[in-house]
């Protein structure tokens, strides 16, 4: 086996999530982990800070989000914006690996503490939503309704699109959920 | 001084909030909230779990949704419901208790580990309005973006309150944010 496996953070990342599924995240070792993936536990520390960051790995949501906001005509809607946006993450980051998302959010569901940091991570998405908004000129409330409002039209969706029985594309529910929120309003 | 004290918890609260506020949540300890509040810590522990249910106590918003909800005409329209429920609590536990609210809200912030217990709140009060919704009949989507705009209405409608200059009272800012928000939507 190479030593230098370009592929070593995702093969980690599978070894971590088969192991969390069959004996639970509380009961799985770093070593364990890293036996399952045929690498050293000095190579699962180059690619993670410690198991839990395995399933929150990357904190390049809220900077893609900043980056979107500040790239956007000033005269795009705020609303078409936010659903373009997520459509655009939707696309790239969550269609290509639904299996992997919907084992991850058992695993999630099933430790507090991870609850706990999921809910952290939503809300760091919501401050960079918000500070994008305040930053395109909008009112402070409006910013954080619509920051709100994003992360919201995100959880929703990923719920419907990882339960759904059929096999559409989260980023064609987005928007419709988008449309069910406008119709409940209405 | 009488051994049964009716006021203690209240007496306790605004202790505990001076102290966090003058020296720091993290370095204020039990025995300093009981010496300044005059009451020993036997006392604080039967109001009490730890110091940072000082600032989150009270389970009591979930189960008043909950029976809000339950109790509420099967016609009533859910927004209507949200936005009604909403404003009972903001008048009865919010409007009293301003100064003390604006006054936790900066402890919490200043926080890492106490801004996760408030967002781990925030999610058990979204939980309850979103069974509240299913169980009166709502398809699951539905229910789901109804308790995020409960949530999310109260946690913007309620900086708008803190922040502003002027003396509105909470319960006829939460209407407004409504308002904002469908104004944005449409």
């Amino acid at each position: 086996m190479s030593r230098w496996q370009p592929d070593a953070q995702e093969r980690l990342k599978r070894a971590a999530i088969e192991l969390f599924a069959e004996q639970g995240f509380a009961a799985t070792t770093v070593p364990e982990i890293t036996a399952r993936a045929g690498l050293t536990t000095r190579t699962f520390f180059r690619h993670f800070a410690d198991k839990r960051e395995v399933l929150f790995g990357g904190e390049e949501i809220p900077a893609l989000a900043e980056r979107l906001m500040a790239e956007a005509p000033p005269s795009l809607d705020p609303v078409t914006l936010i659903v373009e946006g997520l459509k655009n993450v939707a696309d790239t980051r969550f269609e290509p690996r639904r299996e992997e998302i919907r084992a991850q959010r058992a695993i999630i569901r099933s430790d507090e503490g991870l609850r706990e940091r999921e809910l952290h991570k939503r809300a760091v998405i919501s401050d960079a939503i918000r500070t994008g908004f305040v930053r395109r000129g909008l009112p402070r409330a409006q910013a954080a309704l619509l920051a709100e409002l994003g992360t919201a039209l995100l959880s929703v969706a990923l719920d419907e699109w990882l339960d759904q029985e059929g096999d559409r594309r989260l980023s064609e529910i987005i928007p419709d959920t988008l449309t069910t929120l406008r119709a409940t309003l209405a």
